[in-house]
């Protein structure tokens, strides 16, 4: 019998082209059905993941489906992958059953994201990688405040990439938090789903006001241009860490 | 005229062979000594250091001293130093004049070490070199309460290298705290200074509370004994992070 299988995965990003599979490098996709092809006897073992995040993105709780023919106990699933995982840096935290009908993709009801900026005149020597490095002074309480003129349900075509295969803009952002800690700014980004690089592109817009290029209602005109070109530029991938992604139930519970 | 210069550092000790010059391999203090050449016209420039970290430990916080004959501003110190330590994973986050007599080692009044266990199945993928790796479920409460024992003035030798250089085995642990954070344990040790391997052999010790091997108080045994048979293996380094070094006044204030 078929068992569906939740996964959550942590991995960095860096030396992958990303999660979904690429004709010119090694993705994290790959690396996950390459071990899950080894627990079913070298058969193939597609997967569907919940955010496809891309080059050099982090994840701290993805989560991916398989599904496996014979009987497995979850804590068996996981360390045969991990072994098999060995040795790119994904892991699988957790396998959990799933029911029939549960997709990783659509039964998601949040994604949480995090980007972290090093703002400071040093170059970062332990966290490279994993940080965006902006050395001009960012005033993290005018970001906060233009933040929140995205809150809500709009059309996103400003911080959609041109590359993006989503039906429509129109997305709910239900949390976009700037915060200061020292001198990182950590930003916190939560939705149902998210336009492709839009973390990234609001991320890149929220430096402009970091910066004082703007005041933060300024950003109310942003967003209604409803123009990828009234927006700021990409924020880098290295910043930026898919999270947690939220079902209901728990599959992990 | 001379003028002494305090720097505070970060780096990241995976590649080095600790602070200290070793004709083996590359130390931090090699690095930062030849950088500082570049800044006095290829003169050697000798630095002492707050803390001498082993090969593998981590630091957000070291703090070194050097003395630049000509006249620097001290953004200019530290911008020219960061340039000069390219690519190496070093950087000066501040330089701050300091008045004659002061010593980063000797006018120290706290160090303040961070150890950091991942305590969960899964390796690490994002933090290989930042935490050590446990992969047995582990007790931070009682981890907390053994801790608890070898807080205030007392014989270390239990706790102490064989290779350790200091003259007596006596110091004042002012703060040994634990506790749980996700799949972290995190452990923070401060005190005026710690003989070789100190806080990594504390650290290899209070693991087997953490797995319930023994009773918090066994603990006053151990530290009693003034045994180095009598505690825990020693920790490794790459758990450890030099996270600030105190003086009065801050020099960086």
């Amino acid at each position: 019998m078929n068992q569906i299988w939740a996964l959550l995965l942590e991995y960095d990003g860096t030396a992958f082209v990303g999660w979904q599979f690429q004709p010119n490098g090694l993705s994290v996709q790959q690396v996950l059905e390459e071990a899950a092809s080894r627990l079913a006897r070298g058969a193939a073992v597609p997967s569907i993941v919940a955010g496809r995040t891309d080059a050099g993105v982090h994840a701290r709780g993805q989560v991916a489906q398989i599904v496996l023919a014979e009987d497995w106990r979850p804590d068996r699933v996981r360390e045969a992958l991990n072994f098999h995982l060995r040795p790119h840096p994904v892991v699988v935290l957790q396998a959990a059953m799933v029911p029939d009908g549960w997709n990783a993709r659509f039964s998601a009801r949040a994604r949480n994201y995090r980007y972290v900026i090093l703002n400071r005149r040093a170059r970062p020597a332990l966290e490279s990688n994993r940080v965006w490095h902006v050395h001009t002074p960012l005033d993290a309480a005018a970001m906060a405040e233009a933040a929140r003129f995205l809150l809500g349900r709009h059309d996103f075509t400003s911080f959609r990439a041109s590359s993006c295969q989503a039906k429509g803009p129109v997305r709910t952002l239900d949390r976009l938090d700037v915060r200061r800690d020292g001198d990182r700014i950590v930003i916190e980004a939560s939705g149902r789903s998210f336009l492709h690089h839009q973390v990234r592109n609001m991320v890149g817009t929220l430096r402009w006001f970091g910066e004082g290029k703007y005041e933060p209602e300024y950003m109310r005109f942003v967003l209604e241009a409803a123009s990828r070109a009234a927006a700021g530029p990409t924020a880098p991938p290295w910043g930026l860490t898919l999270v947690r992604v939220d079902y209901d139930p728990d599959p992990f519970g």
